[in-house]
């Protein structure tokens, strides 16, 4: 268990911006040789309230899919709060990450864009990793979503299933199998608008608490991916693969995969 | 088979960069309220030379990562070629991708930095989706890595493999099945440097493509994924998933699983 200092997560929000506004005015020539002024990384953050960013989202006419929503629903927030740099990132760009890149069922892409999100706002690496882990355990957890809108359809009751997986295709496979929705209906469509939203809520509570120098960054390897890991991770017996996400997504089963191990793994 | 034309997909150099140039001056308050000259997607592109590109990737110093590398490396040489907006990124956000998504074992973070490049340049998102798409079946279905460093030490022979995902988890496993190599070993970091080159010059040569009015989306759902979908897929007969990746590379085997099918599947 390791506590994150606030000093070790953020930037100093006056120096960035200071360096910025100084930089915007320069010409091209003058600014390529002052590559120090470039609005760096991590870029300021301020404390959001989770659940406006919820409802912004949720409400959202972006219409550019999951991963740009949360994206800029969130850091576009910032410009309000702030100002400058949030009026250069080209936001559309985050548009690619729908339905797992381009609708290849890949990554979660409210998930992906939420993981950007973090990196653009921890100081180093390590604090980006430990709070995107954080995210991505909880969501591959959590019986999803939790979100309610406030203007609900009564007809429109959306079970909450527990994805098993940071990967669209499966969450979204899970989700039907378990509420018995199809595919492509107004049902999925809604849970996956109410699961952005939580995955945009949740970004801003881990943000928010590592900014109150509040987070501890938890164990997020579940137990079966920590036995399987230790023979098949760096260092173990098999030492064949790499990986955090729950194994059971896709080794179904054990049995007819597996060497022998104990009765009750199989 | 459909043709994208070049005005489809690419913007006017010419009036991104002077608009960015006159935006940069402007004080903050005239900037905000002036939102139609921030730098728009997409950015302005120029061809670049696909094997220098490979040499930039391989011999990079940055150290943040595979899709900050494929990222950056692109990128920051329009910087180069055409001035302004490109200044302005914040680069290090993209190290977040790393063995897919701060090591989760999700998507190549190759790929995962050549989709938002390829976001970002694309003038709309058909065209991204076309592009990228592509861009992840070749990498499925392609022995990789192709790249051979010129500096090459004799002993560091790498197998090509062909990984049959788009995800780092299952193309690492894969990698290290076939070539007999362990996680984590020199070969295999050596093969995930060379496949990041790979990835990069592939990127550069769909975006020149396209920048020439020459590329031509093909199928890339393979017969079998076609198969599974026409049944999975919205409007089929299950309903009841969405994706493209290839369904074998999880589901290891439908005769445990699967209602019977014809004897050629199982």
């Amino acid at each position: 268990m390791k506590r994150l200092r606030r000093r070790e997560l953020f930037g100093s929000i006056g120096i960035a911006a200071a360096s910025f506004v100084l930089s915007s005015c320069l010409n091209k020539q003058a600014a390529v040789s002052r590559k120090e002024q470039r609005p760096r990384v991590p870029w300021p953050y301020a404390r959001l309230d989770p659940e406006y960013i919820a409802e912004k989202v949720y409400y959202s006419t972006y219409r550019k899919g999951c991963m740009h929503n949360v994206f800029k629903s969130i850091v576009s927030e910032l410009a309000d709060v702030i100002g400058e740099p949030y009026r250069f990132f080209p936001f559309d760009m985050m548009s690619y990450g729908s339905g797992g890149i381009s609708g290849w069922g890949g990554p979660c892409g409210s998930l992906n864009g939420a993981a950007a999100v973090i990196c653009l706002f921890a100081k180093e690496n390590r604090v980006s990793m430990a709070l995107s882990s954080e995210l991505l355990a909880w969501y591959e957890r959590t019986a999803l979503p939790i979100y309610i809108p406030k203007e609900m359809e009564p007809q429109m009751e959306i079970p909450a299933v527990v994805s098993n997986s940071i990967l669209c295709h499966v969450s979204v496979s899970n989700w039907c199998r378990v509420s018995g929705h199809k595919v492509g209906s107004k049902q999925q469509d809604q849970r996956c608008e109410r699961l952005t939203a939580d995955i945009a809520k949740k970004t801003v509570e881990l943000l928010n608490s590592s900014f109150d120098g509040e987070f501890t960054a938890g164990e997020y390897l579940n137990e079966e991916v920590r036995e399987c890991m230790s023979c098949h991770a760096k260092g173990g017996k098999g030492e064949n693969t790499k990986g955090k996400m729950y194994c059971g997504s896709c080794h179904f089963s054990l049995a007819t995969e597996h060497p022998p191990l104990e009765a009750k793994r199989l």
